[in-house]
């Protein structure tokens, strides 16, 4: 029987995430609602589904799941709803930007007995997936070093960089999780720089476009990240994981295959440019994954808690740029 | 408008085009049919179109063109049949193993004001189609000497083999295509060398398994194509053409891009081991050709021409082994 | 004419740089010395140097350098000794362990009038020369973010460990220096983890086997090191500089160039796991460098300020672990 | 104690074994000559061998060994002479262009009971052993086909080329012998193709340019060999072995190992350009095995046997392109 499922937002996402919907031989999108109306009608037109208002979404018992892909700050709010109707919940992250906030629904959704899983869409793409069996099947020996590489092609705008949290918050989020994911133990300490390279203007809202974290677990495992608001040759995405009897890496992808040989030396292809495109494989597996938590009824593997933790980490890096010290969390 | 499409057949690669042609926006799948019921009830059902009969496909107003994707024996009088009821006409490679009745419906076709696009799928694949780009830009100057490097995982069923027409018909003849698509003239000279190393039953039949081929053109071009029917290390397909200028190469596609390394050294993933997964990309590439060519009206890259012409290669290298001499074409 | 060097010291080192001088054709190897008899006798009857006494070598004036290749704690005392009888020297990293003598003995060799230079060999790379030939030709514009990664093969003797200045001062001494030469700006914050996750008995001399650090300029330029003393896949080195046009980096030296392919997969090498092996080039750059330095009279790349420098910057990390704070230099 | 050994010929490849004979702990370079005596005086001084005649060199009881780097024309009368004198006799290649005249030295130097060893240089190349070794090892299974890529920076000067005995005794001869030593077995059936493509006046005196050969053995394993006097990017000198358990291959040597990303993709460094630098090693091995051979009073490696062996590959290639035939060997 299919899983039955509804869109909260009509945008870019989640176009994306209906596209994987569709394609599932598990679900079925029913219904989509977009503050938008032509937005929800057009993606309600080329998926099947119904444009529906939240409230006829809640009350509706065939549906079983909703996926929030609205703006961050309706996050919670949308959650606590859902939730509260006995609806499974797939959440882009973050839960929200307030600490407290995003705790208390990540309690709500729990008192509710529904699921709540979070958009860390990185740990679903197949190459940094199977980095981890790697880690698992014991052919680095003990995790000891991570190392994530994490650079956008370039700087957000101002309206959107004032609303996401900073950088922190909204792209490091990403990495912090990546790192939990890789190492296999909390982080328990963090230190954090942070300056403005790329863009001015960042500073002017209390921002950074490049920043460097260390992690360092309770028995001594570290995690660098490295971000970059920049990035001219693509969007730069690699993982490093040194053991006690290895190392795997998980290299870049690249626009097409080609070398091109010559005086100069040899070329190939800048990186994909796009996130929807380097990561459109980890979209479709997340969204396989919820699908697959509802019809089995399990823990999804990327859970609002996660999403408190790394939320937490997030703070820990603002808070050690402040303070010039390592802080604990 | 769309255009409207028919499916005779209904095997794996059927299902591979119904999917691109239910991605397409610009074409619809209406009608399919399969000498097994059950196979077509299948496609159709999935896929939205109806099980229809060969005559009523060429009958239906509607339909504007067919995709032959039914066994190679089969393809001449099909072709011929809905050349004559004025569909447009994709079919797999070959038109016929007997080179007068493939010129004889490549005649029938144009005679019937149709297009006749044959399924050399290679060339719509994004690298391959790249370097072709590459070099029509200039950057490597003249083309002088293109390599072209193809393996299979392992060999056909002999009951598969002996109905293939061998091995250069069945296997070289796409890397006889990709070197007249690279080489950009046409080849004048063959000579090919054959021997039977993996499988020694195709002895029994007079096919071979382990063959090299060199293409010459009238300026002195050269194309040189190894083939085996085994490579453990994957599906095995990569080209390369050296110019006055420069070189230009496609790399493999691996299953992954882990690198993991030990005290034995650095290990990356075998190649992808299936065709239908490695040339994914080309096969929805040579459809949207099919689609695209329809609705502009225009002759589609790769013709029924085309494939007389590598059969008449395919022929020559066939005629070479036999004859220990360098062969006219 | 050429110019006459004596070395200090007949150990490992002091061959390699034996065998450099005697392929220079600008210099000519005169004298050697060491406490092993032996050891001087050896290097002498190989290289048609003679073995003298320090004290003959300052007193000999046709001697216009020496080379310091002897433990770290007599490098002070010897500097301070052939500066003050007008030799140049080149001494091994580090000048002392102590920052106030090492900065008094560059004062002596600056107030002798005599050339002082360092052995931060990895400059003369000609890979990390490339790749800072490269930033100074503007390919990848303003340098943003380095990324460092030194590992060594296996961890030192406890022995070596405790007379060794601990990990900053001993191994990540070379990556500073690196992060100076990369960032072209000094780094004024410094904060650095640490850990024990290798070898067990450093935790009790006080040493780390796993360290991360975070070095800022006054620009916000950030360059991040990381440390292991295990590398089961050898001696890996490499760099990767971030700018605002570009990106850079330096792969690193594998024993071979083979690649094996087979149903797990690819195979290559492991690193050239050896410190003197990987870095050949750069021993013999670096002496051609004192060589030239002498012959031209101009000042060294790399000089006993660069090793004061560097050094304050290994006790910056050592103060960032202890105190849990970034620290200013 | 030490192989006493002469140099016949005083030009570049005979400075580069100059090196290797210095720098070797087992042999000494006692005698140098040159029909230019002051290219002989040059490297006498500047190695510490004595300028002498031919004929003294032959008189010289102490000389055992003597190294041929003269003129190709002038090869066969110099191993004959000191054959006949008694001495082991290194040789560059060809022994003759002529077959009958190889043939008969190499009998001369076998009735003279002295050994005579042919510079195929480019099995000592560490990473061309290393793949000899692997096969060995049983690593990727029986051998099935051999690709060799080989392609020289530029064409040579038509008056080298017009001495040279044309494209397949001067150039291609070297890949013929590296198919031998990695098919494992002889080649008894040749078929090549020959053409003009970079330098016409090349046609004027019956050369190619621009050349692909297959070589085939009793048991059916291929080889290919692909030739062009230009490569824009450098000295491509690849290997690829497939067998029926795997495959392996020997990338090519490029100037640096940096790798320089941007808008336009990564661009690297053009191969090694010049023989002498890419083959440095394996210059240096093949003196070794020189006079290791003599030391231990073994056959070399390389005998004028593989010479007169690769002459006849040679010549049949010649015959297969004007005879548009497939030539038995």
């Amino acid at each position: 029987m299919s899983v039955k499922l509804a869109l909260i937002g009509a945008g870019r996402i989640a176009n994306v995430h209906a596209d994987a919907i569709v394609a599932s031989r598990d679900a079925r999108l029913v219904a989509v609602t977009d503050a938008i109306p032509a937005a929800a009608e057009s993606l309600a037109a080329r998926s099947g589904a119904r444009v529906m208002s939240p409230d006829e979404i809640a009350a509706d018992k065939d549906i079983t799941g909703v996926l929030v892909c609205t703006p961050t700050d309706t996050h919670a709010d949308l959650i606590e709803k859902f939730a509260k109707a006995g609806k499974h919940v797939f959440c882009e992250k973050p839960v929200d930007l307030d600490l407290a906030r995003a705790e208390q629904v990540v309690a709500i959704a729990a008192g509710a007995g529904v699921k709540l899983m979070l958009g860390f869409n990185r740990r679903y793409d197949p190459n940094f997936a199977a980095a981890r069996k790697v880690i698992d099947a014991g052919r680095i020996g003990n995790v000891e070093m991570v190392t994530i590489t994490s650079r956008d092609p370039g700087a957000p705008d101002i309206s959107y960089a004032s609303r996401s949290g900073g950088i922190f918050r909204d792209m490091t989020i990403h990495d912090l999780d990546m790192a939990r994911f890789l190492l296999g133990e909390e982080p328990v300490w963090v230190s954090a720089h942070a300056s403005v390279l790329v863009k001015p203007e960042l500073s002017d809202i209390g921002d950074s476009d490049s920043v460097t974290v260390i992690l360092e677990t309770a028995s001594g495992k570290q995690a660098v990240i490295t971000n970059s608001r920049r990035a001219t040759y693509g969007y730069d995405q690699r993982i490093e994981v040194h053991g006690a009897l290895g190392v795997v890496d998980v290299a870049n992808h690249h626009e097409n295959t080609l070398r091109i040989g010559g005086a100069d030396g040899y070329t190939t292809a800048p990186l994909m440019n796009f996130f929807m495109t380097r990561y459109l494989a980890s979209y479709a597996g997340e969204i396989a994954e919820f699908i697959a938590c509802i019809k089995e009824d399990r823990a999804p593997k990327t859970t609002g808690a996660d999403g408190v933790i790394a939320l937490k980490l997030a703070n820990a890096c603002v808070a050690s740029v402040a303070g010039g010290r390592r802080i604990a969390v």
